[in-house]
């Protein structure tokens, strides 16, 4: 017998991971959560039947989400984090002992006991003293807050289903609000490749350029998500990101990481031109050339030169 | 009807794309060549049931493999692509006014007959006045070659099958022979995140390390291959590829492309750290944590704050 998982990355296309058992599978207030053990991937996580970490390469997404801003603002004292049910993102960020409190809002808690259950090396910053999760409603847990994080990180689902308000106008414009004028916000940025996640991406980058004077996004290779290339935003009040970044003081705090490193951090922001053009273009523009029309835009190679 | 061709990146893994329709199914002397139409991708070549190229995503490795050495050498005016037979790379450096041949040795004349058939759009350059195409074994012809070209790319297939050879001491070292002072060699360089694509990757860039005094890794994001996240080197007698580059002058070319750019160029050898620790570490160790060896050797996050 063979058991596969398999996620459509796309109408035409999808990624298949061989599965040893099913581990768990329920229905909480607000979406289906299983856990499976794959062969390849270790335990991996999904919500609505989107695979959202696998333990062989969430590090590649943790580490990038949070060591990325944080290296752009070693000073930060505190951190607000919006979903990330899994824990990993306050992992990494509990790594910084200049940061004297992590609020976690999380709406759905079945998703932080599932992951302290299957995901230990995940999760295992949840109890950190400096932590308090939150279990509310990200959206409106932040209307509240005033000049009170350095950071904030919204490590959402996808823009469908309960994670769609993480990507609106009031949103950002509440998080920027929630900021000190030395804050950063970084957010999972979804993909370029497909068109269900490149219209969502291309939207909220809009919407956070008109919010943040500054507003960066940057990549990383993350194999089990669709297309491999994953997007974040980095977007503040006035640090840049590149500029910004403090090698030599990172270096100090001696952290190892797997993924993350002072060069691929400048690295990380070199965007591909046609990447690019999607973040410049029009919502409902195509994603990419079906064969046809970036090469309409950009030259046939071999017309340019 | 629904049809769908799958590609195995591991045992447990597998990537797969609809199918409308097969254009082409044949049997050369070497290998089995496929050819077929996807809805997400256009048209896709497989040589031995392993995809090559699709018309959608060929541009980037394209685009990677022929413009990152070119731009650190600019004055370039030879040289030999090996394998290849699609005319991707070709129809890329036919771009360079500063070349004044193009030598292309395809083992398989039959990849070339239905390339051109097929991916007009990629072979289009097959017939600039400045290539010529040797069909012969790319092992063989370099032996013969000395001091005469500024740039080899090796445009392989993987490891496996004809492309064997092409990984070896022997042949890179034939390479630099036939490569002039200010030669620079460019390869595919397979990946870093399935074991089968690793070994050979890390084997390659051993033996390349010690033939040239310079050799380096680059990377890009594809989302048909195997992870997303390709490898390219770039090995030269003395030509850094960052130091080197020559970012205003090959601007001035006014060449339009689709991926790369001068600021990517710098950006994509900015390597993860897991990357870095597979082309340093042993032949035989571990491609990636199974959800175990990188962390013991990395630091469990957590541990290192």
């Amino acid at each position: 017998m063979e058991l596969w998982y398999t996620e459509q990355h796309s109408d035409d296309a999808r990624f298949s991971l061989r599965v040893e058992r099913q581990l768990y599978c329920g229905q909480s207030e607000f979406q289906r959560i299983c856990v499976y053990r794959s062969t390849e991937f270790g335990n991996f996580l999904t919500l609505d039947g989107y695979l959202m970490i696998t333990e062989k390469d969430e590090f590649i997404y943790h580490e990038m989400i949070a060591h990325v801003p944080m290296a752009a603002s070693l000073s930060a004292r505190t951190a607000l984090v919006i979903g990330a049910g899994d824990g990993g993102t306050v992992r990494e960020l509990a790594r910084y002992p200049s940061l004297e409190r992590i609020d976690m809002v999380e709406i759905d808690r079945e998703v932080v006991s599932v992951c302290k259950r299957f995901f230990p090396g995940v999760a295992c910053s949840l109890d950190d003293e400096r932590v308090t999760i939150y279990y509310e409603d990200g959206l409106k847990f932040i209307r509240a807050k005033q000049n009170e994080y350095d950071l904030i990180v919204v490590d959402s689902t996808d823009p469908f289903g309960p994670g769609e308000g993480l990507f609106t106008k009031e949103f950002y414009g509440n998080c920027c609000n929630a900021l000190t004028d030395r804050g950063i916000l970084a957010n999972q940025h979804e993909s370029v490749y497909y068109r269900e996640y490149a219209e969502p991406m291309r939207r909220a980058h809009k919407i956070l350029g008109g919010i943040f004077p500054v507003c960066r996004v940057y990549q990383a290779h993350i194999p089990t998500y669709p297309s491999g290339h994953w997007l974040f935003g980095f977007a503040s009040k006035g640090i840049d990101p590149v500029d910004g970044l403090r090698a030599a003081e990172w270096e100090r705090l001696g952290l190892r990481t797997r993924y993350y490193n002072t060069a691929l951090h400048r690295g990380c922001f070199a965007l591909p031109n046609y990447v690019i053009a999607q973040l410049e273009g029009e919502p409902g523009e195509s994603a990419l050339p079906g064969g046809g029309d970036l090469r309409a835009e950009g030259g046939l190679p071999g017309g340019g030169g």
